[in-house]
């Protein structure tokens, strides 16, 4: 199954296939030097099957964890591109999830101003949302500590994503679940029908692949239709951050070492009508997402305030009141406060 | 006097005024956050002088020298951006020579994916050449200490090159002079006219801040010309590498510390025709150019090799035979050996 980002000369395919990565050579030029970037979490034999095609090919891994989205391991794999003498035509390939993806991509686009980037993600959450849209970057830690996501990056398409579906078998189950909460986001804020298909969809339904594949290609239909509208992101694009705003500073705020998934699921609540929250409470509870949680108001504040997208005194959010239809709103910063309350109930 | 770049929405002017620095408000909105950033050879007076125009302006000193493009101080860079609260509307604006423009510049790119950037160049190799092209690079050094320039970068356009032609008065005799080498090598592939000029030229003309302006004003036309056909540099903007494959070699090898400008004057002379010289020779003299160098040709062909335009068995050269027309060769690795010999004389 195929889906084209059309974005002109850097527009690119989108390649969903069960095995694909045995099969990439089909798809890519591997006949050149290659380098695989994958976290310690990915199997290697992922890397292997596409090592196992390439004539000059190279592997780094970086340790697991959003930890790796760093300018010490973005110069790393810089290192790493050096020493093994890669040119301008040469290839980076990213195998494993949403930090391997960013972090390689990053990597990519920096080395000799930008060489050829392949992103194969091995997880729902990078599948269904961060492997495509062209955004790459690597957090920043000040000297205090706190660190700000994201905050250092480009704009950069790679060339091919190739989603495996058959690397989400070895995904540890909540893993695999929180990352369906952004395919969740897709149909809330654009795709009634797909929303409608996590109100029928069972973890243990017999249809299983059949299933993913089609939530796969619609929640990437969606994100395809925002990204291609607003390369850059600076207008309607904003409307992927749906339930991201409280989402991420429950993140940030590292309350029970929540999932990136799970936290826009909460984040999501507090920004749909009061009549749509049964629908999506019953969706959570049917997946094992969380429902709930208590936190210290003030904190998720500060850490939004803190956000890159927070300017002066209002900030836009994105509210869902229809399945299917999502809207701005700009609402005062000191409001804002109100709505995040002191907990999600 | 004043040239535009023409990208389409990345497009951008080239101002060239004397006392401009003073003026920056009037060419570009200063009424936000606003990080200067010099070197520590750059007089703070600059600074000061936009600084005075800005609301909420802040500036950042890096230490004079190519070692400032390094990854290090663009993370320590970006930090202070992070520190001061800049967000996706503010603006970096660089005061000083090549390094610090393409340090600053690859900072505005990479701080949320990429912020405004205003460059300020202040040395006659800046002024000429550096400061316009969008290409921003830091340098990378490998475990043995050995630097790569340039490996790690975008493509990225600023909004506005501000040329304060008063900065010069400033800058040392040789600095000076050796930035004018690019100018000089504009002339000799795109424009006899202003290969010409320097024929009639000297540091001492009573015109000289006319003629000043005349040769930036040339030299910057024939760079815009080839960085609006090319740019991201996959063609015909090679061209500008005239006198840099050799240049670049004498330069890394770091033989009695000679500037850039002057590494190029020397690279030059290898890749003209015979008849050519004694002009090109004659015009090194009166300005104070080096004319001649010996060095171990072993180590340059090296260096040459690592450079990063060097692909396989071929290396693509520039040459001049006739002034103010550049021509393509493809050269057999082994036979530039001979013709970077044992020195230039």
């Amino acid at each position: 199954m195929k889906l084209n980002v059309d974005f002109g000369e850097r527009g690119y395919d989108i390649i969903i296939e069960a095995g694909g990565l045995a099969r990439l050579g089909e798809f890519v030029n591997l006949k050149r030097k290659v380098m695989v970037i994958r976290d310690g979490g990915v199997p290697c034999e992922y890397v292997q099957r596409v090592l196992d095609q390439c004539e000059s090919g190279f592997s780094a891994v970086v340790p697991q964890g959003e930890g790796s989205k760093s300018l010490k391991t973005f110069g790393f794999l810089l290192g790493e591109l050096l020493k093994y003498g890669f040119g301008r035509g040469d290839l980076v390939v990213a195998v494993g999830g949403g930090v391997v993806g960013d972090l390689a991509g990053y990597v990519a686009s920096s080395y000799m101003r930008g060489i050829d980037f392949v992103n194969c993600p091995t997880t729902t959450l990078s599948q269904i949302d961060s492997s495509i849209g062209g955004k790459v970057a690597v957090n920043l830690q000040d000297e205090f500590g706190t660190v700000t996501k994201n905050v250092v990056g480009a704009f950069y398409q790679p060339k091919l994503v190739l989603i495996d579906t058959d690397t989400l078998k070895t995904l540890p189950k909540r893993h695999f679940v929180a990352g369906l909460a952004e395919a969740i986001k897709a149909g809330l804020i654009y795709d009634a029908k797909l929303f409608e298909m996590f109100e029928d969809f069972s973890l243990d339904d017999e249809n299983m692949d059949e299933k993913l594949v089609e939530i796969l290609y619609s929640s990437l239909s969606v994100k395809k239709a925002f990204v291609e509208e607003d390369e850059c992101e600076t207008g309607v694009r904003a409307a992927l951050n749906f339930g991201h705003t409280i989402g991420h500073g429950i993140e940030s705020a590292n309350l029970g070492e929540l999932y990136h998934g799970e936290c826009v699921a909460l984040g999501m609540l507090p920004m749909i009508s009061e009549d749509l929250k049964p629908r999506l409470l019953k969706i959570y509870e049917n997946l094992g997402l969380p429902t709930r949680i208590s936190y210290d108001g003030d904190e998720i504040f500060e850490i939004m305030k803190h956000d890159k997208k927070a300017k002066g005194e209002n900030m836009k959010v994105v509210r869902v009141d229809e399945i299917g239809k999502y809207y701005f709103d700009t609402v005062p910063t000191c409001e804002l406060r109100a709505v995040i309350g002191d907990g999600i109930k």
